[in-house]
């Protein structure tokens, strides 16, 4: 008897962190995850990757804006493709932390990430990277 | 002077709970988020929809196998459209276990969610969903 695991050709694939940091710096949304005090959470954000850290502004009165306090974050961007069964995944594994520093925030206001939703949304937060990892998979059942 | 915010059309649109159920129905492909010990996670998976639950499979080696034992998570899928600034999510809420039950397994043998990636991917960890929400957002801005 074959099982399915027999004929799996798919395989995960590593990504370089190099090409973590193209893919970062190509995209413009992604997820933030964090401890919340009642459990997990996972939110989209538009993003700059600037300096090495991923900056998005957010609402002061939202969600996202505890993360003005200095708070571990996982970070994630991915491509999927649900018919073709292949895709790849960057997760960054960090610190977020309101940015208050004036030189950058008068860059950010300049340059920085534009956010897709109304609202005054004045809080920069950025994300300092410690870990960034990557992987690509191609799933090729031959069931 | 105006200011960007004053122009800004776009904005957030909840998404009825049951209309986030029939997104989760009708994809296959999202994301799991939790704390590790070294720090908050995400990791894509490819899922079923399946007796109100999301259930994936995985290998009893990866990280994602720590899910066996009753850990919160959050689950979220999304839809975004980078160019024309626009998209949705669903983030849903609970608790992940490993499923045990004999009866459960059988038919998600049968009829579960299948795997992308390679190897021995024997452990199915089903979410129970706590709260199930949901938004859309577009973006208009007339700078």
């Amino acid at each position: 008897m074959t099982t399915r695991s027999e004929h799996d050709t798919s395989h995960f694939e590593a990504i370089p962190e190099s090409r973590c940091k193209e893919l970062l710096a190509a995209h413009t949304a992604g997820r933030v995850g964090w401890s919340a005090p009642d459990g997990p959470v996972i939110l989209p954000v538009t993003y700059s990757y600037y300096n090495t850290q991923i900056v998005f502004r957010t609402s002061p009165h939202g969600a996202l804006s505890s993360l003005e306090r200095r708070t571990r974050v996982a970070f994630e961007i991915d491509e999927v493709d649900e018919q073709g069964m292949s895709g790849w995944n960057v997760l960054v594994r960090g610190t977020a932390q309101g940015v208050t520093n004036r030189y950058n925030l008068t860059s950010l206001w300049k340059d920085g990430p534009v956010p897709w939703a109304a609202g005054v949304r004045t809080l920069f937060i950025a994300i300092t990277p410690e870990r960034i990892t990557g992987r690509a998979v191609r799933a090729a059942f031959v069931d």
